[in-house]
């Protein structure tokens, strides 16, 4: 009902009338007005005037059930959605949840995490209220052996919805990490829980630098913010929507198609690796190549010696003159 | 201690003295005699004669620490022991286990299973004392993509530890069942948590029906048990240690080499699908087809008309004249 008043009072551009908003929702005036409080608690600023109504002023930039959904577009992402001011890890939340018979397309979203993960069990810095630090779950009819590629949907749908928003121009560092300038403003850790031909669930955990303002010293050189990126505060609900409504589609085409066919230029023309050097770390030794873009499977193909192509599904890969994993 | 007493007195033919054990093991004899008393209590017949010490006279077919250590000779597989008279799962006790930090080969042991897992959520009938029930939790340096391959790798090393201790042909059904006489004694469920290039870890589920006497009417014709083939009562532990004696080494061996070429041949003559009809029940449809063997990296090659060879990796395969999945 929060949801519904809040989206109604969105849709007003001047006041509306507490009994407009009573007929229109079936419930009583003073129901609207313990609503209107709620809301006012959560940071939205609304003025009340006799004989007028209800004017929302300011809508606060906070992860709430109600702001998220009275601006998603979406059929099922993010139509449930749950908000910790503070979690260990949105991925650990929302496996928990999983085990437990959450939904397909839970999105869960923390202010602040105390021990956000990276992949292989790498740390991931989390400071409070700067950034995006969500999971989304999913349920997918998909081999376990091509649940890698919905990392590479994700970043796609990431990175569109970041330069939609903010305008500014993002790429992808191939498998997980979107980058502005050469520097990572968002990871992805993508995780399952698995028979072997048979996905229980994924979840994959996405982490925005929003506003970070500064950086630990260590982190300087390879991290950055869409604030410090942009020169300007951002609003951080419009990019979690954005971004779900693109990933909805997304998603939907992939599991059809069970291929990254359709997005591979778009994919290719946003790899910041494309066409450079690259150093491939693979358990069995290093070497260095020309990066050539994926391939529909998701692999990155790069180009060795002689022109010998290689496949690359695994491993760790970092690109000359971008900064890479610490 | 009572593992290494227990030890010493199977080591022993006639008696062992109580001043023998206490030098061996450098304990006192009223320690001794409180561990012997343990091992009593667990079932073990343990005769005392004064001047000359103790003898065993029975082991009893329980699932204890002490009893499958004391038969072990691996280096890791079953050195952890985790022993239920009661559990929901084995599976879901090793994964939570593996959550909290379990370490690689430790194993999961019940008289009883309160719901015990088949595949894709199927059910697995699990009578108390009759069956062995068991999981082995392992973190394996593979890709998830391979995970799939330990599946057949432990069906391999059970079949191996029926015909070796119980002198039945055990054979597999691709891809994780194991068959004597045409039906199923072992079922086996491998699930995974994963990240998308990283395992975090594998636990093996294998349902060993052992002294069954009777199924249910419905699992009549699909299901037997070593008992019922052998016609005699069958001891569990020693199918138990054999299987991880087995599998210690299968699986190394297996790991270096990421595929299962050196096992082909031996998998091929087990596999009860070779060279019979087959229906195979994809998401796509369904089509027939003649079991030719499996490949270097574990999937079903299937003859169809003309000729075509068809690899399959996943969905369900029923064999003409083999009892399927019900």
């Amino acid at each position: 009902m929060k949801t519904k008043i809040l989206q109604k009072l969105k849709e007003t551009d001047g006041y509306l009338s507490g009994q407009e908003l009573c007929d229109a929702l079936g419930i009583s005036r003073t129901a609207v007005w313990k609503y209107v409080n709620k809301l006012k608690e959560e940071g939205y600023r609304i003025e009340a005037v006799p004989n007028k109504g209800y004017h929302l002023l300011h809508v606060p930039d906070v992860f709430t059930e109600s702001e998220i959904k009275s601006r998603l577009s979406t059929q099922w992402a993010g139509r449930e959605v749950v908000c910790y001011s503070l979690v260990d890890s949105t991925n650990n939340a929302a496996k928990i949840a999983a085990e437990q018979g959450g939904v397909h397309g839970t999105l869960f979203l923390a202010e602040q995490q105390s021990s956000g993960k990276g992949r292989r069990g790498r740390n991931w810095v989390s400071p409070p209220g700067t950034g995006i630090w969500m999971t989304i779950l999913l349920r997918p009819q998909l081999e376990p052996s091509c649940a890698s590629m919905l990392t590479l949907v994700a970043a796609l749908s990431v990175s569109r919805a970041i330069e939609e928003v903010n305008g500014l121009k993002a790429q992808i560092k191939w498998p997980n990490d979107v980058v502005v300038n050469g520097k990572k403003v968002c990871g992805i850790l993508t995780e399952m829980s698995a028979e072997m031909e048979w996905i229980h669930y994924v979840v994959i955990g996405l982490g925005i630098n929003v506003n970070v303002e500064e950086f630990p010293k260590e982190l300087e050189a390879t991290a950055t913010s869409l604030r410090i990126e942009g020169k300007r505060e951002v609003e951080r609900v419009p990019i979690i929507c954005t971004f779900l409504s693109y990933f909805e589609t997304d998603y939907e085409n992939f599991i059809r198609e069970q291929n990254l066919s359709r997005f591979l230029e778009e994919y290719n023309k946003r790899l910041v690796n494309c066409g450079r050097e690259v150093r491939v770390l693979e358990p069995k030794g290093e070497y260095t190549g020309v990066a050539r873009g994926i391939d529909p499977l998701g692999a990155l193909i790069v180009e060795r010696e002689k022109g010998e192509m290689v496949r690359i599904t695994s491993g760790e890969v970092s690109v000359r003159g971008i900064y890479g994993y610490v």
